[in-house]
């Protein structure tokens, strides 16, 4: 792995990030206690991919194993370099429809809680700085108008 | 400054990233080479706030010694953690409106390429991945509905 950038730990690594939306308007969110924002922070689901590994098959597999769901269908919506000045990392954004229930396998250590909200309440979470993680900013945004949600609220705090 | 995060060189550091929009419907993009991302990629412009700067101040100085254009009224658009899995680095947006002139500063180091498209040209360039950069695919997300620009493109690929 090369050593050239200061985000060690993260270069090179490819990350798949995962819209899940039901039929009934809400979408799944998870809330998990970041150490280096020192919170907990409201995010769409994402997990490393394996090597050689597609996106969309590590999309597919987060998916099952965080949430225990399975998507009918994975929309590719954006990749983008996370932080391209300092870092490699990459994502991959999928949204997932038609979703089905399977068996959830987390990790001994792992706790997620799973928060289910509609999409307008989520893009109103962007607003008041409640989600405050730029990926899931980004799922959102993009994945609105593809599930008719209306657009933002333009009334929010300025400066 | 806490070694407690792999991405020692930006652990605590904060950063502000501008989105300016002038009245003839366009907005400022920076194209830089980016090592971590091997590749030229077009960015909303930004940097590192100096000590106990606040983070309009930096906005607006970086914006003056980037770009060489002032801005009569800067409106916070966001403030959100990058990648807060692995790094403590937050970034503040902001969308500079009412530009004016003023002498460019950069570092003699320093080679910026400046880029301005309409504003909707720019979302379509999310959509076809020409723009890549997580912060600024987020600026010009937020930004659009204010400026008045058309909402997404639909029929860009899926998977």
């Amino acid at each position: 792995m090369s050593q050239s950038t200061p985000c060690a730990k993260t270069a090179r690594r490819i990350f798949a990030k995962i819209l899940p939306a039901f039929d009934d308007g809400t979408i799944a969110l998870v809330r998990q206690y970041r150490h280096p924002a020192v919170k907990y922070l409201l995010e769409l689901p994402a997990g490393t991919l394996d090597d050689q590994e597609r996106p969309e098959d590590g999309a597919a597999r987060e998916l099952e194993e965080e949430l225990g769901m399975r998507a009918g269908r994975l929309e590719k919506l954006s990749e983008f370099f996370v932080s391209p000045g300092f870092c490699e990392e990459k994502m991959w954004l999928y949204l997932a429809t038609d979703m089905t229930a399977c068996e959830q396998k987390l990790e001994d250590d792992e706790f997620i809680e799973i928060v289910r909200v509609p999409i307008e309440r989520a893009l109103q979470m962007i607003t008041d700085g409640e989600i405050e993680d730029a990926k899931t900013i980004i799922g959102l945004l993009l994945a609105a108008p593809r599930l008719g949600a209306a657009t933002l609220a333009l009334d929010y705090p300025a400066v």
